[in-house]
């Protein structure tokens, strides 16, 4: 019992001491310059070129930990995190995006973030095996790219998808409308949440979309697989790939630690700013609608983990995933980026808002992952497999 | 007699040493290949890249040198040394500002950069009293930034005013002439002096102005508190204070270490470079006014420091603040800002002319500050007070 | 025999080594992302900034090295050397641009790689020499920078020269035309070939040389005095001679080996993945000529080798420069900079094609210059001059 008390109090110190974390502060920093008026600004290059380089960077580790794992030994762990990844989009897709009031960008990428990883969730997830001397395979934290990047990628994908479609069925409805009168229309959902180009690249891209095989007018259906690739060939996931790529069949480890891991916490502390500044002007459109996202981070880390767990459940009857092993899937399930994600959403998704996926992840999911999940998952372990 | 030698000596060395320092080479860099011709140019978003970045570490670093010190025991020294900081600036308006041919701004941005503290000149002043072992309290090296960001926020702030109060008074001349004749006006200081805009932000800034609240051709007073305001939401200020509650509120020391302080220098370095090439296409300007700069550059550090060790001497009978502290106040308002400085003024108040104030403090300021402010306060203390 | 077999195994790791390093990944990443249609790109600003900060770290490191080096003693070698980099560039220019097809900027962009210096090239020879216990002045590694500079800038010059001549005589072949007929006229080799400026900045530059003194229509002789001023003037060489001058006469090591050393190869793979980008997109251009550009890259680092090697054996004569030291300042000859080359060229020759010279110096170039260029030099100094 006292062991418990002691864990507890443990927790809450490490929770405190995220709160009081640069990254966290420079986010808040930002909202309140910008709730003050400031007019300070990064450029826009300076914004495309640090979130090229965390995203690099992000793919370089990711790439870097497959690379050296046990890719065999550890198949179908993998897979199972690749799966729970894109589950858990689509699980946001059909729950979060469909309360009232939630725009299903937003919502997909919220996603996204709850199905990313957060290192330091699966960092302290380690350190409470090893206090309690639980063995868990040495690859078990090698899994998390597996989640993080399948995840990102799929929010990001059915983001393009979805906000493609939309586009089409408004520019049906509306050439009917035009049709019936020409009075101005106001064109319902589109214009109260408008998903509007943040950045000129999204700009150009959406021109071509709209110029090139999706004519504004007529437009009936929306094939997939140019979206998809589309999202894929974009400057977010480009570079995250390409990191991914150049992590695993090249040897950048030194360039890797000598400078984008090295550069990494700082922009991103600059990229939190921005961040920050962004979600104050738009923390008025989540005024509505903030007890659903409450709700779902709520509710979210412990469903993702319990889907992992199970999963890893499978893999321990069928290649003995340890019990640890099968614990630390789950609190990768449940944990949700605040590193990895913001900036590939913000690239991939630009016209969510930020406040709803950060405040939702920040101030609810990972609180939730470490002081409830983190300890639900490892007892169930040890209850449901022994050690 | 042998140890004043030494003593001289030792701080001639210490001059030649900054001279060839990399800091003063890049801005000499500048100003010859400028001279040269060289087309040689950083592009604008890195340039207010790199500006927002130098600020965010003045910012932090005098944040974390304040959180860490005991404010309660420093309190009156700390308040004297925001008097004289704020001092300095109204002495410069009042006295260098006067002086015929000088531009208000530029003397501004001068008595700006003399109020601001140089690390360089207070650390060689700890170490001739460690040499002398003269005690002086741990937190006295504190004190820089209760001077050195008072000092700056004061000349922009007194320069936003000066210059809305100068373009109102000139509108109303111009609108009396405007009556009484429709030939074409010379606007007589105005534009021999032009206080031009000289980044896209300031220009949309004083747009913003004049566009809301002070129409050109009505304005009979200038508001204080609006100008204020509109000083510290600028990108300069807002950056700087930003950092100083960043340091002060959160614990940002690692991404301090590990990026903002690990990349000072360098940056630093472009920015001189940056500065010089603008130095030399604008040191024309001061080839009528240079005497008087140098007889304030001659004059200010020991007036400045006189100031300084009279209030520490009411803090000494007052709170029994040591011999060593005033001498180490004396010595911090003696110092003028080659570091913190340069990067502040420049985006602060972008009219002023930098040949004149990096000039005055460098040339001239600082060898005064080293060579004759630091012997002379520290004797002084120890004749007048003792140890 | 045996130690052969085991030298040349040894040579093809540090070549395999070579092909999996970071900065040829991302060389390749960038190749293949442009293959997929990616829409990755690096901001302009980003891309010039980079590119100066490689500039003037190349220029540093040159300048700190001749600093540090005895130059009265090394004064013979290092005039060799000043001679083999420019005259490699005027052999580059009446041989391999003479080839049918080859375009003349890139012969000469490829020609001042290949004298330009490989610093890995150079570490190889220096470790076979040390293996072998051949002596060499422990100078003769700081040889390199007095072939380098030396090499880029002229190769930067001849071009832009070249440029300015091929512009004048279509002007006045053109104006020729235009009096004969009046019917829309091909440029020829003008039209085909674009040597298209690439940058803002270039193509202000051109403006300015058609604007000042070279009027279109009327320029029968090009003044070669202005041209290489312009050239000097450009960012690109002002950087680097910036860099140079800053190294030689100021201390930047501390501001060098925290910032620009430190951030080197980070930006370097960055500058990589772009011109990989580019080199897709142009490595059509080559579809006739690449047999060429192979037939140059394995003859020219021997014939380089070879002059070197001439001049090295007369300073042997002359002062006594050991055979090591001969064989040392061949190697720096045959090898070519994947290093310092590539930025500076990028910056200096724009309308050069990136395919070409990296291609001809990586593929070919620079494992002809370890795997025979290293042991034939020092074989050679062994047999003529023995030790």
């Amino acid at each position: 019992m006292g062991g418990k008390v002691e864990f507890l109090s443990d927790f809450l110190t490490k929770f405190g001491a995220q709160l009081q974390s640069p990254t966290l502060g420079f986010l808040i920093g930002g909202m309140v310059i910008a709730a003050l008026g400031s007019k300070l600004e990064i450029p826009d290059a300076i914004y495309k070129f640090i979130v090229f380089m965390l995203l690099i960077k992000v793919g370089l580790s990711g790439g870097i930990a497959i690379r050296n794992s046990n890719i065999v030994e550890m198949l179908l762990p993998a897979l199972f995190a690749v799966v729970t990844g894109m589950l858990i989009v689509f699980i946001g897709r059909y729950t979060l995006a469909k309360l009232p009031g939630i725009r299903t960008v937003d919502a997909l990428a919220t996603a996204g973030l709850f199905g990313a990883v957060s290192g330091s969730t699966l960092a302290a997830g380690i350190t409470v095996l090893e206090a309690q001397e639980i063995y868990y395979e040495p690859w078990a934290g090698a899994l998390y790219p597996f989640m993080d990047i399948p995840a990102l990628v799929t929010a990001i994908v059915v983001a393009s998808i979805y906000t493609s479609k939309k586009r089409a069925t408004e520019d049906k409805d509306l050439s009917k409308q035009e049709n019936l009168s020409k009075q101005p229309v106001a064109a319902g959902e589109y214009a109260s949440k408008p998903e509007y180009p943040t950045t000129r690249q999204e700009y150009r891209s959406q021109q071509r979309i709209t110029a090139s095989g999706y004519p504004r007018k007529q437009a009936k259906r929306v094939k997939i697989w140019p979206i998809v690739k589309e999202s894929l060939e974009g400057s977010a996931l480009s570079a995250l790939l390409l990191g991914l790529a150049l992590g695993l069949l090249t040897q950048p480890e030194s360039v890797y630690e000598d400078f984008y891991n090295l550069l990494f916490r700082g922009l991103l502390s600059i990229l939190m700013l921005v961040m920050g500044m962004e979600a104050w002007s738009r923390i008025g459109e989540l005024r509505k609608v903030a007890q659903w996202y409450a709700l779902y981070a709520l509710v979210a880390p412990l469903l993702h983990g319990f889907i992992a767990f199970g999963l890893g459940m499978i893999a321990h009857y069928a290649t003995g995933f340890s019990p640890g092993g099968v614990a630390l899937l789950a609190v990768i399930a449940a944990s949700s980026s605040d590193i990895s994600g913001p900036p590939t959403l913000r690239a991939g998704i630009p016209s969510a808002n930020p406040s709803a996926y950060i405040g939702a992840s920040t101030a609810v999911g990972t609180p939730v992952a470490i002081a409830v999940g983190i300890p639900l998952f490892i007892g169930l372990a040890e209850v449901l497999i022994g050690n």
